[in-house]
């Protein structure tokens, strides 16, 4: 049996606080974060556990943080809400479970895995996916568990008006996701991306992060891909899906195609963002057309924990 | 300017009545709808009109048809309502709009053409699509409007059951949805889909006719797609783009793309369906791994309507 080199990369988002705004303390509370994410995901590979449950356990460290947009640290919409989406796919079945609009759940990433193993379908949003959940042990928290001061000060800046933003601040568009892929010791890749979506959203509206091929996608065949950034740009480019047809139809290497997607196709569509990335050899690709990217990787031979370029 | 060999295909959903079951009468109302539907379309590029208005014109005859899964003939979902899915597509600026989990829209395939022309959003969902549309002139309609007979016998037969379908009939599983694919004058393609869902859907179902890049796309690059079928299927293959892919990255052509989609990936992966596609050439290419489709094409050179293989 080949021994495949294990591995994770996750993404707490692209876009990331402008690098003159960043004080030392901040930067430090963000890699604190992602190390201890990337070490939890990390932890179920080396415990000989699956991909799916490496992403899984990542994702919801991320989403336990309220630094990044997604579960408690989930943005305000135009209604004072958080609503949140997440999506999982299974490298070696092609299953995939999927939420949008999902309001109270802690741990989104978690229900879009309870719909991958139990549901017939792939993508629930809304009450309809709150009510599949009630069959499960799924963990509900107040509207006041995702009540975070920074996350709140922001929307009442835009409050009222047809703005939104994708994440953090008024000074300029952040993109928050968080995303997760590895790569497990039987050779099995995964991937999970969960988020909160855009600051003062309206008209029920649902990104990338929620949808199979756009923002998540996983192919033994190919890679695993997680994506962060302009969430509409994202879907028309159908981005996640994009790096693995690049792999598997033009025989680019995972770095090639990660970059020639988000470097070139989303870059011309106008679009900001990034992705992280892992194939079957273990391979890693962490790639992004903006400042910075709170990201993480590990396996065997490598560890690193990075924002900036 | 290239004069080009502008054309139009359609489809009302694979699947389709089983042969054994299908009368003369039936047989000739479902080809007189495909007629008017493909005719509609045709006209509006004969004009001198976009594909976009050719495929919206197509698709929105097809909604106001009682005998197609969308629209006024959409199916009953869970609890007796119709929930309704359509997404759009523009091949030249790759702009999309899509709306999912909406009810009472006589047409929802005008309002994800107004989410895609006026909205930053690409996909919009349920109250939050309805109030979006109050922005435009949308017509809506009573339940009353969308209350079939034979929909209502469909759902009276599994109502209650965990038990869903994708269209017709209680004897087998029939995969409503339609759609349409457009080439005009200028080399400008298009791609349209709208459906009802599966009778007595639960949770808030989304499948892939709300999604682009899986149930729907377009580019002029490549092609124009719409997908019906098995949705949790096409949404795993993220067929549409898939088809594109195979074209810009593997220089297959329309109809090799499309065959290679649908009868070797959707086939191995269990799913059934089948898609219309066009590309820039004015080639349509119509293919399916079920019994039937319900189906139309027509150019300068070509005119078919059709049900079975």
């Amino acid at each position: 049996m080949p021994d495949y080199n294990f591995g994770i990369a996750i993404h707490g988002g692209a876009g990331t606080i402008e690098k003159s705004l960043m004080t030392e303390e901040k930067e430090m509370a963000y890699k604190n974060a992602l190390q201890k994410a990337i070490d939890a995901g990390y932890q179920v590979l080396e415990n000989g556990h699956s991909a799916i449950k490496a992403v899984e356990a990542a994702v919801g460290e991320l989403e336990n943080c309220p630094l990044f947009n997604a579960g408690k640290g989930a943005v305000f919409n135009s209604v004072g809400q958080h609503e949140m989406d997440a999506s999982i796919m299974d490298g070696k079945t092609l299953h995939a479970g999927a939420i949008a609009a999902v309001r109270n759940v802690k741990n989104p990433v978690f229900l879009a895995n309870l719909v991958r193993e139990h549901s017939d379908h792939v993508l629930l949003v809304g009450n309809g996916a709150l009510e599949f959940a009630e069959n499960y042990n799924i963990k509900i928290e107040s509207d006041a568990y995702f009540h975070t001061n920074q996350r709140y000060n922001q929307w009442q800046k835009i409050k009222g008006s047809d703005d939104f933003q994708l994440d953090h601040t008024s000074e300029k568009k952040y993109l928050g996701t968080v995303g997760a892929v590895a790569l497990d010791h039987e050779g099995n890749i995964a991937a999970a991306t969960s988020t909160g979506g855009m600051t003062n959203k309206k008209f029920g509206r649902i990104g990338d992060s929620a949808l199979i091929g756009l923002g998540n996608y996983a192919n033994n065949n190919t890679c695993a891909v997680s994506c962060t950034g302009s969430g509409e740009y994202l879907m028309r480019a159908v981005t996640a899906y994009d790096i693995s047809c690049l792999m598997e139809y033009k025989g680019l290497s995972l770095q090639e195609a990660a970059e020639f997607s988000i470097l070139k196709r989303l870059t011309a569509l106008g679009g900001d963002g990034g992705v992280v990335t892992i194939d079957q050899k273990g391979n890693i690709a962490m790639v992004f057309n903006c400042d910075g990217m709170y990201r993480a990787s590990r396996n065997q031979n490598h560890y690193e924990v990075a924002i900036y370029k």
